[in-house]
């Protein structure tokens, strides 16, 4: 079986650590590299966060740092949620993993230039370094075989009542994204609100015992104890995963094909990708939008792939 | 027990005329007239329909006529679900019952100014007769003892993915509304959605036997019967007797305090309501928002509403 | 010759002040009533400046209350510029000339209704009394022979950057005016601001010698220093009275048919009257844009309207 | 005196053209590389264009093609003025002048990395390569001397009533390079407009009799004759070589600091430079924009450009 090629591009991030665990080692993935960008946390945060995760299971895939902050707008990040270095909780030895000294753009740029077929782009973060990568090399986007990010809603937001917070944080970048012209992904709040990662999935995914599951471990324990002080829930919603779980099992999601059209004008709803699930505006669909998500299958997936770091690497 | 004064304002439109037959006669209610907008269809059509529904049951309320567009934007009208006449379905005799002289904001005007306590207003059309009344008179903010309105959701539209019909159709008059400093309940998509009008319910509504219930099973009929053509879904949510049935029975609803504000600015969000349902925005509430409905109680207020019409009035 | 008839819709203000003087008594005008509403300062202020200034000069016109805000938008006063009566500057008498009883919103409809010819509307503030008249009886459309305003520009703002005060305080009642479908001629900054009130120009017109060119004096002065301590220019335009200049001698402006549209959906350019002066749009015209203005023939017709006050009323 | 170091980025275009010979050549000016941008035409027409015209008068300054498209917004070209090639009128020999294999982006990354000074960057066209080379490099920032841009008005535009053609093209770069935190000047239509080129002018400017002096009067033939066909006036402006033609003297232009807001939300207001001319925001000011020009002395200092082309080049 042919692997399937892909860019992981990220802002880690508790839930984009998992997601790079998730890629970094499955046997149906080939994770070309990993892209950052600004985000949860600031981009020296996050390119350091990358490394750390890599470094922490022994993977030595390159790490590129990308943009500073978003296209047009202020930047936003998310101290509240990911803690001061964007990747609070476990304690990680001193980093010793290097950054590549290309930058994102540059790489993804490339990267989709030489290659012989077509790669999948994973963005788990606002979308400027893809949208960079667009607009500065357009004939790139006839390599890109899908996209699939993390972002949006087509109910509400989560940073405000309107929009979610990887699209808020540079609705520009992906308006530019999904206009692209190439097959969109679009994983929403609407289903990763539903993989809710309680204390007995901690537990579970514990049990595993290898370096993989422990940082799993000592990650969610942080990212569930910030939700609750600031939502007061159980169980933080383990967002990011689920775009590499989507490659992994294309079952995993129900896909509904949607007109998807972010508001890029409004002050109040900036962000909002505006899906029609209805259909009511009889516009031809521009993404194909997750509307539901096997939760119990996700969790396998999850257990799956850290278990596969209980073995040397292949 | 003291009855609640109330002022009806609505469109009528299927919905609408089961949201009259539930106010005109309730012994819980005092309908103290019914004034009539444009909107599911132009104001010419919804205020015969208004009288006609009154006709039909014998009821002699005044009913008045308003505006026949909303304040700022382009009328736009719902002939697709309501039909040419706004009422398609039932079978009307000749129309005899006369519309009041008096202008619709003129009567909650000196309505609302000539009384001794306080008067609820519920909506079920776009807010253009209240949002008028407001802005030519603001004394009479004082006297409104609640707003319940049938329009906006915190998730998703019903003519744009972003917006809900009676919002849209007028969302400035709503944002004077939701601004003028009274109570106010906002029903809007999130719960109506969820009281689907089956050929079960139809059937249980007809087998009651009187003009009313005649009435009913002919509209619900009509109104099924588009919506299945243009959704595709069995069963019509019957949106606003919610606003009503919600006055009979309080518990009906599920209500949670949120910041709501209307989008006024955007093209593609214009008339959302965003609301701040997990209180990401830290600002006070201003609506108290319907989340839930005990669809089985609301379908047993609508019979206990319609067997009202098999005794003679008291 | 006939006169022409007219309602002045108006927020005194020193340069209502002077087009009140200038309409009350000109042989060519028949001005039928005086409304009111808050702009350059609150509701409760600007209708008692307009009683002050008929009682000043023994005129028995009637002056209407009207709308106290504006529409939709939050209410913006002026009184850095006019102080905080609105008409700071001459000592008026205790005043004993009385409000009409009527609202302001219901003598502009019924004046309309019930008048066998046209009528001009004059609004030298905020449109908001004529937009909600409009709204709630569409009916005076019809009777409307032109709206002339003082209002906006085709260049740039005295507020912000893109808006001129009049229209930015209530720019949906503006835009409810300019799309009523009738003849419309905007008075904005760009002729407004050519006729500066110079020290000789209140030498000139104090020179007079009547109640009328005395309380001209005592306005000019405060008026004129106000803007020099705001904005550093010698010399105050006098915008309002152009207005009702123009219907005197309809020579006096150079109008130019352009395409007009008022951005309501802008936060920055809120209010913007984006005038298609190069014709750009290609779409027809739905306004005569004042583009010159006669300035030494303007103040000719001022000190002639000032000089009606030296005998007594006819 | 040491001459100032600058990349003309410009989308040719006629104007654009002058600017090129303008900069090319003056002994004040060390001109680095011309980058070009989609706008008056498409990018494949543009670069062309620019190595049509160095080629034309014998110089050898290396092009570099940037970007095709704005960042957000869909690509705006004005072929009505330019024609379809973008600089219709002059028959050009073949093109020999080869275009830089570098992207436009790139050798202004490098380029101000890696100077020991400050480099000013003009830019006559849509901003989007400076936009792009901020956002992907930020640290070029500290090496920008300072931006001098023909684009924006804080009147009224040339194609919408808000706009300019170089800011409404691609208003998020436009913002981008106004928000990045270096001089710059703004030279706008308000000046631009100005210096109309009359048939005396090119008359004057043919008698110079050189390669560069005929270039231009061909080029001019056809901006002035299509200028007048759409616009109906006498002597197009020439909008671009102002910001040259200021480099050469900075006496050349007023200039006054306000701040400078560009209008990226609005749908009829695009574009807009809301510059705050009068200071009412009470903001600090962001841009020196340019208010008046010596009309006389900028046609010299053309004069004294086109006659450089007269000598061998030294």
């Amino acid at each position: 079986m042919e692997k399937t090629k892909l860019i992981l591009d990220c802002d880690p991030g508790h839930d984009d650590a998992v997601a790079i665990l998730l890629a970094a080692r499955h046997p149906k993935l080939d994770l070309l590299g990993i892209t950052v960008v600004a985000g949860n946390q600031t981009l020296e945060n996050t390119q350091q966060n990358a490394r750390k995760v890599l470094q922490w299971v022994g993977e030595d895939l390159p790490v590129y740092a990308g943009c500073p902050g978003p296209l047009v707008r202020q930047k936003l990040i998310a101290a509240d949620i990911h803690g001061s270095t964007g990747l609070d909780g476990p304690v990680f030895p001193p980093l010793t993993k290097e950054l590549e000294a290309e930058h994102a753009v540059h790489f993804i740029i490339h990267t989709l230039l030489d290659s012989d077929g077509e790669i999948t782009v994973v963005t788990t973060g606002p979308m400027t370094n893809l949208a960079l990568a667009i607009r500065l090399e357009p004939r790139i986007v006839e390599k890109i075989h899908r996209i699939v990010l993390m972002g949006g809603s087509y109910t509400n937001g989560n940073v405000t009542p309107a929009a979610e917070f990887n699209i808020l944080a540079d609705a520009e970048a992906a308006h530019i994204c999904f206009t692209c012209g190439r097959p969109i992904t679009m994983v929403g709040l609407d289903v990763t609100r539903k993989v809710l990662c309680y204390p007995e999935i901690v537990e579970r995914m514990k049990r595993i015992g290898n370096p993989a599951s422990e940082l799993f471990a000592a990650l969610m324990a942080h990212f569930c104890r910030t939700q609750k002080e600031i939502f007061g829930w159980e169980g933080g919603p383990l967002h990011d995963p689920v775009t590499v779980a989507s490659l992994i099992d294309p079952q995993l999601l129900t896909l509904k094909p949607m007109n998807v059209q972010i508001d890029l004008r409004s002050t109040q709803s900036y962000g909002r990708t505006n899906c029609d699930y209805f259909g009511y505006l009889q516009l031809p669909p521009t993404a194909d939008v997750a509307v539901d998500i096997d939760v119990e299958h996700f969790w396998d997936i999850i257990e799956e792939g850290l278990r596969l770091y209980s073995e040397d690497k292949p």
